[in-house]
C-alpha cells in the first residue's frame, strides 16, 4: 500500500473529520481542545549531524508546529522515547525542554521504552477559543494565500548549505505567527513541514476551492541559485512555517514575516506560475 | 542505567510533579484534564499469538486504563503507528477503535510511519472534576487497600493457561470501576499493569506512609495451585485491574467487582503477609 492508500484506509475506519487537520479538535468546556502526535525515527527522521539535545527539540517542535497551525496555545507535551542507548535520554529530554519553554508549553511526562532504533513519539494539546480556531478547511476563493519565514532554508541545509543548518536541527514553531493569523482572521492553514507545494495539496483535500501560487513572490534564500531555490521553496521539507489563507484586507500584519504568494481560486487545482504543479515533495536526484 | 537511574533522570529534567501519576494533570477551565502517552513495540509488549486486532486493542487499552486509574472520563484517544508491513494497519486500527468505542472515547487520529518493528505510541486525554480527580499520593493511614477483580490472570494465561488468555490479549480498562471509586472517595488510585507488589512500590513512592496486604484476602484464579496463585496475584503483570486505598466506611460499592487486601499503615514501607515484599515484577524462573 501507497501513503495514499494507507490515508484512505485510516478515513474507513475512523472518519474524515479528525484526518484532515493538523491536530484532532475536541470541545471542552466552552473552547476547543487540539491535540497532536508524531512519531519520529532515527533513520528516516533526524539527519546526521544532529546531536541528541537537537533531535528532543526536533521532537518537541513538530508537534508544537501543529499546535500553531491551528492558531491554538500550547498546554503540554508528552514524549514516549525508545531508547536504543539510556545515555542519550537526558539531552533528549533537555532539548524537549528548551522547545517547549521557547514556546510557552511544559514538558509533562511521558513513557520509557528499549528500541533498536531510537524512536521518539511526542504528543502534544493545546487550547484555543472557538471562534479564532483555524482549520485547514475554510479557504474561500479571493481569499490571499500567505506563508511565514522563508521556505526552503531546511532542504538548502540538508544538500550541505550549512549556513541553514540552524533551520534543519532546530526549527523554531511559529506560535506567535499562528495566533496572531488566527486572531487576525485567517480563514486556513496548516505547516508546511513536508514541502510547500505537498502542503497546498494536502489543503485541496479540505477544501472546494483551488490555490494559485506564483513563485516569484517566494522570499529568495541568500547564495542559493535561481534554479535550486525555486526547488527548496516549492518542494523542499523540514521547514517549520505556516502556509495560510486570509481575506486581503488583514495583510500586512504587524510584527510578524510574512509573504502573499498568491491566491485562492474556484478551481479545485493547485497551480504554480500558472501550471498544475505536481504533487511531490522534493526529490533530491532532480538537482544536478 | 538501569530503570531506577532513567527515573530518577526524567524527575531530573522536567521535575517530579508530572512523573507520580498514571497520567499528567493539567487545570483546563473549571476542571481538570489527564493526558497519557504509551509506547508498545512487538517484541517485548505483544506476546506472541495475539492477533493485529488485539494489538490495537491493547494499544488502547494500555492508556485508557491510565485514564481510569485517575477516576476520569476518556475522551479521545491518538495512535502512532510505526508499520513493518502496511497490511497490517486496518485490523490495529479496527481493535483500537473497538477498545475506545468500549470504553467510551473516541480513535481521533494520530500518525503513521514505517518500522522495522511494530511501534505503536498510544496518547489519551479524559477530563475530571477537581474533587473527584484521584493521584497516586494521597493514601492515609488506617486507609483500605483494595483491588478490582482477579490480579495475575494475565500472567497466569502468560504461562500457558489458555483460558484466561483473553485478559491477556483483550485487557478491559476498568473505567466504571474507576469512576465509581473516585466519587466514592477512594484516596489514591494507580492500575496494576506492571503487577500488584510493583504497583504497592509505585504507590510508596507517591505517599509517605506505608502498605499492608494479606495474600490470603487476593481472589483465587481457579484451577491454579496455591503458590503458583499467589506468585502470579503478587508479581504477575499485564491485569488491567485498579488497586486503591479508601476510607473504610465507603465499602462495599455497590455494582463493582472489588476485594479489600489490606490497610495503609505509617510506616514508609510495603509488607505482604507481615514481611517486607522484594520490590520485582514476575519473573519466570522462580516457579519450577
Amino acid at each position: 500500500m501507497d501513503e495514499r492508500e494507507l490515508k484512505k484506509l485510516v478515513r474507513e475506519v475512523i472518519g474524515t473529520e479528525y484526518t484532515l487537520d493538523d491536530c484532532a479538535v475536541v470541545a471542552c468546556g466552552g473552547g476547543i481542545l487540539v491535540a497532536t502526535t508524531d512519531m519520529l525515527h532515527e533513520e528516516t527522521d533526524f539527519p546526521v549531524g544532529m546531536t541528541d539535545w537537537q533531535i528532543g527539540w526536533m521532537s518537541a517542535a513538530v508537534t508544537l508546529s501543529d499546535i500553531a497551525a491551528m492558531g491554538a496555545h500550547p498546554a503540554i507535551l508528552l514524549l514516549a522515547v525508545g531508547l536504543d542507548r539510556s545515555g542519550r535520554l537526558r539531552e533528549i529530554l533537555e532539548g524537549a525542554k528548551a522547545c517547549c519553554t521557547a514556546c510557552g508549553a511544559v514538558l509533562a511526562g511521558g513513557d520509557l521504552d528499549s528500541h533498536r532504533e531510537l524512536t521518539i513519539v511526542s504528543s502534544g494539546i493545546g487550547f484555543s477559543d472557538r471562534e479564532t480556531l483555524v482549520r485547514r478547511s475554510g479557504a474561500r476563493p479571493g481569499n490571499l494565500i500567505g506563508v511565514t519565514g522563508t521556505p526552503g532554508r531546511a532542504q538548502a541545509a540538508l544538500d550541505g548549505y550549512r549556513q541553514y543548518e540552524r533551520f534543519l536541527f532546530e526549527p523554531m514553531p511559529r506560535m506567535a505567527e499562528g495566533r496572531t493569523l488566527a486572531q487576525a482572521g485567517a480563514t486556513a492553514m496548516m505547516d508546511i513541514s513536508d514541502g510547500l507545494v505537498a502542503s497546498l495539496y494536502d489543503m485541496l483535500d479540505a477544501n472546494e476551492c483551488g490555490f494559485s501560487i506564483d513563485s516569484s513572490l517566494l522570499p529568495l534564500i541568500e547564495g542559493i541559485d535561481p534554479v535550486r531555490n525555486r526547488e527548496y521553496s516549492l518542494f523542499g521539507g523540514g521547514d517549520f512555517e505556516l502556509l495560510f489563507t486570509c481575506p486581503p484586507l488583514i495583510l500586512p500584519l504587524a510584527g510578524i514575516d510574512v509573504h502573499v504568494i498568491g491566491s485562492v481560486i474556484k478551481e479545485h487545482t493547485v497551480l504554480v506560475d500558472g501550471d498544475v504543479a505536481p504533487d511531490r515533495g522534493y526529490l533530491h536526484q532532480w538537482i544536478v
